[in-house]
């Protein structure tokens, strides 16, 4: 049993979803890891991780603008503005989505379905530099 | 420590919660863990997992209302239904609750409160066969 | 390898944030891990778990408000409604937070991001005694 350690950078030019699968499965085979746990988690508070349809833009178009229309930038009664009419708004958004993810590890990758994609959501509007933390539990035999 | 690994096979018809909290424990009964932690992964993009209350039909009713207010199929502006108006929606409502659960497990059960039940939520209108991928960390002493 | 188990109890007075990463601090503290996975559960159907912004209150107080303002206790479709109008509402709220939470631990605390925090979302009214399980998977070298 061994436990792996990295953090990956994400730059993000404004709202949307940021596919980083691959890059987590790159990193499973940097480590050689055939089978475990990976725990992914975004230390931000205004972007967030989801899990979606990694196939067809139409998809991820729909999820972004869902947000938009679930917690719109325009609602008036946000208090929390002081950053910008995107400030409350991306912390409401990153709860209703997700801190932290936890997905099997068998065969060297990710065990997503086959149209599954691990995203960064970035929720502010300007130009940004993200973490995730990528922990693995390696339980190859 | 162990590592455990199978697949529930999960049959839906139609939209709504299905639970399995005995299906995982009997699981656990098995492969005979007495603590550890289970890790639950839904591999699909139109449907997903949730803890929730498990007594009264009342509040799953609810439940399952709530995705249709919040996420209704005549909002008019979906742009992904190449597979139906239970295309874009099925995405979004599974953005809104879980991909994954993370349970810990006590005298070799699912530590779920008295009122806690776990699904799969099934987003798509017509029949369909889901998995989930049911991980153990066993740490019996 | 080692694993830890604990519970916490906090009390809660209302609806609204109840913040707790000190808790789980000082309880790693206790156990001495320098590193390793954290995982929270809330064992609760009425109350949940959230990670967010940690400093300025008027961010939680505009977290708290959108819950009222997406899963308004007047919305006058429920049916689980026994324990009055915060009965199937809180069910809802807790299905759009999190169950659960996976947070990595090194150098002794949980990895969170400067401005996160780890909180406890109550969804009812009346006062309550709320639990969340600790697990500690110490990996600590």
């Amino acid at each position: 049993m061994k436990w792996h350690k990295s953090t990956l950078e994400i730059p993000t030019r404004g709202k949307g979803l940021y596919s980083f699968s691959g890059h987590v499965n790159a990193q499973l085979r940097v480590w050689q890891v055939q089978q475990g746990m990976c725990f992914l988690f975004c230390p931000h508070t205004s972007a967030s991780l989801t899990i979606n349809e990694n196939y067809d833009p139409s998809a991820q178009a729909d999820l972004e603008k869902s947000l938009d229309k679930f917690v719109p930038e325009n609602a008036g009664w946000y208090t929390h503005d002081l950053e910008g009419p995107d400030d409350a708004t991306s912390h409401i958004r990153a709860m209703l989505t997700d801190s932290g993810l936890s997905i099997p590890v068998d065969d060297g990758n990710l065990s997503l379905g086959t149209w599954q994609g691990v995203y960064l959501f970035e929720h502010r509007a300007r130009v940004q530099r993200r973490q995730v933390l990528v922990r693995v539990l390696d339980l190859s035999e």
